[in-house]
């Protein structure tokens, strides 16, 4: 009932995390997450790292999604090495130690209604 | 003219019902959906699982698509053995006994105005 | 530099035109859009069959994309063999008799400010 | 550390550049963007064709994406050799001499709140 779902590597190149938010925190803050699903029963090791447009890559970020668990990630709670940059453009790579499922969403609330986005991360490698 | 379309494993790694709406329901009812599209001539029998950051996964949810029938299937009316908690993270695992093209959509009423995302699921199994 | 580019099988499981738009005519109305490229040298014949919860497939629509033209194709101005249901759930299948890019958008524009989605459809058949 | 990533050539059936904004500029004006990551340790040249429903296509647009960079190319910004027509259909084919992850994203600000939608472009050659 545990199989392995996904790819080791997903990528997703628009990354942009609104500086500037409306209505009641820290639900409504404009944020960005990465959502992981490990459908399997080891638990993974996660690298993300970021990319910009004017400076080397930023990372690893480290993070595990256990074995059978989701995690939501919030792009705006990762702290170390360096906490991610508001309002300016980036990009991230993912990689794990065993398949994981990976998308993005954004939810920007700079004005007063929010604009929501998801797309599926791009997997660059099959397990 | 029937033949069987997509893949029988899928995944989709964010799911979150907004807890809260605004607007006349159900139509504006925060939500989300799973699509399924069965181009084929045999009804497919479908499994969900979700997936949660804290706890082993909940399911199966059983449903049927029939032959050559769409179904768009709310998470807020699954209720089978468990209904789906409303602002909470989870994730899904769709298997089917033969092919289906699997789609999520949500719905974000929470302020006044709506926000939509949508995205095919990650296919995990080709036929 | 015409190279085909895509597949001649596509499929989109979330259809739904919402019934109700708020803001100026057609630009605003809710409408959903199959939108295609062809990247090729030859026009491009398409057929898309439209399937629904509770009822057999309707169609095919016939249209044509030219090589090298991109074409917007709303599905609220599909007339033959019958218009298509506003505030209906279904499903699509396009088929093309060369390999062409397929991708779906929905405005809708029932509240007062719109919300929009779009994603790649399902590639079922490669070149 | 610095694997290619991704594919060399990428398709978007779904542009428009909605013409009129609401809000401050130049973060609030309708666009769209074009998000590249180059998660490889070679230069990427870029060209981008783009097609319309009724004349032949305009191009290439010429960019460069450094190694282990991300650009998020508005085409708003695209000059050379025409500017991309405000309110009109179009589709965009990328081409890089080594693989990048392309993503296309919109922002409508035509009404006081902003729609956003993002998508994986579709990528139509594997490295």
């Amino acid at each position: 009932m545990a199989t392995p779902i996904g790819s080791t590597t997903w990528a997703v190149a628009e990354g942009y995390i609104p500086d500037g938010s409306t209505g009641p925190e820290p639900a409504m803050t404009s944020h960005e997450t990465l959502c992981f699903l490990n459908a399997g029963d080891r638990d993974a090791s996660v690298e993300i790292l970021l990319y910009f447009p004017d400076r080397e890559p930023v990372g690893p970020y480290l993070l595990s999604v256990p074995a059978r668990r989701t995690r939501h990630q919030r792009l705006n709670d990762l702290e170390d090495p360096e906490p991610v940059p508001r309002g300016a453009d980036y990009a991230m790579l993912v990689r794990s130690d065993v398949p994981v499922v990976v998308q993005h969403t954004r939810i920007d609330t700079r004005q007063a209604e929010n604009g929501l986005m998801t797309t599926m991360a791009y997997p660059a490698a099959a397990p």
